[in-house]
């Protein structure tokens, strides 16, 4: 039984899919993920539009129908059977985010008790044996260990066990208890 | 420097002055802080009173205008010097407070930054060396040290080191700190 605190947008919603469609809706654009390797969207854009691409994501409705990455609720419900599953979100950067980010949380994971919600802005005080995320600076003030979900922007980060999808963070927990 | 999470209703923020006010306009009860001895107001309230007396958090602008307790800012201002401090609130019991907690939070004390508010339900996530809490159930999952922060409801709690107002909580800190 380990407790594993998993991070919401880029792991668990696909954030960035919705602010790639807002993006080029706006701007009559055609950015793809595969622009995205090893940066954040801001600095994918022209200069002047960089504001404006950073903004799209202070919506209130923004948070509100992002679409789940494929296994993450299979898996997660399984690992929930022998594990204590919190959902740790950085929400403090978008404070409008609060209701739309419970909301999408409840919808998606009935089987996850609000009460492991977690909305904070440093994830140094989330005190977890494992952390799933896609921005490895939450990282380095958790005391337990990183896995670093892949995404575009991180393609470039070492020095983190890397976990590509639900099926390998899956496979990673079996690993993990058939060495205790 | 140490680690210290403070939670905010009945710690920081007034909310039981608040509920008992609009319990009290609403019912044309005189219910005061000493009626709450040992309890919580939806047990010193008529029973067919209990469900309305409870419903009453449940508003977008409950949280909006709690008083603050006497002292907290000038002695977080001042612990802040020499630690980290986090707030911690059990947010998650009443979503609709998200963004009133957050206003509060950002216009009482502007020198906490927001990265270290921290909007939870079980306080067992929190990573930290102190929490002040008025609710002492806050503290069984907690691996650090409890303070309990007096209020009515907690007053027959064991157990605990029990601080009674904002001026020992510092006290408290300064005699651990020659303790070093």
């Amino acid at each position: 039984m380990a407790r594993i605190a998993v991070d919401m947008d880029e792991v668990l919603a696909d954030a960035l899919g919705e602010h790639l469609s807002r993006y080029n809706n706006l701007f009559g654009a055609n950015l793809s993920r595969e622009d995205m390797i090893g940066r954040a969207l801001r600095h994918a854009v022209p200069l002047e539009h960089a504001h404006h691409a950073e903004a799209l994501v202070h919506n209130e409705d923004f948070f509100a129908d992002l679409a789940i990455f494929p296994h993450a609720q299979e898996v997660l419900s399984r690992l929930s059977e022998n594990h204590e599953i919190y959902i740790a979100t950085a929400a403090m950067e978008v404070p409008l985010s609060f209701r739309s980010k419970y909301d999408w949380l409840l919808r998606h994971f009935p089987f996850i008790s609000p009460m492991n919600f977690v909305f904070c802005g440093d994830k140094g005080i989330i005190d977890a044996d494992y952390l799933i995320d896609d921005n490895a600076r939450h990282f380095s003030r958790f005391k337990g260990t990183g896995l670093l979900f892949d995404a575009p922007h991180n393609q470039h980060v070492r020095g983190f066990k890397r976990v590509h999808n639900w099926l390998e963070v899956e496979e990673f927990f079996v690993r993990e208890a058939a060495l205790v």
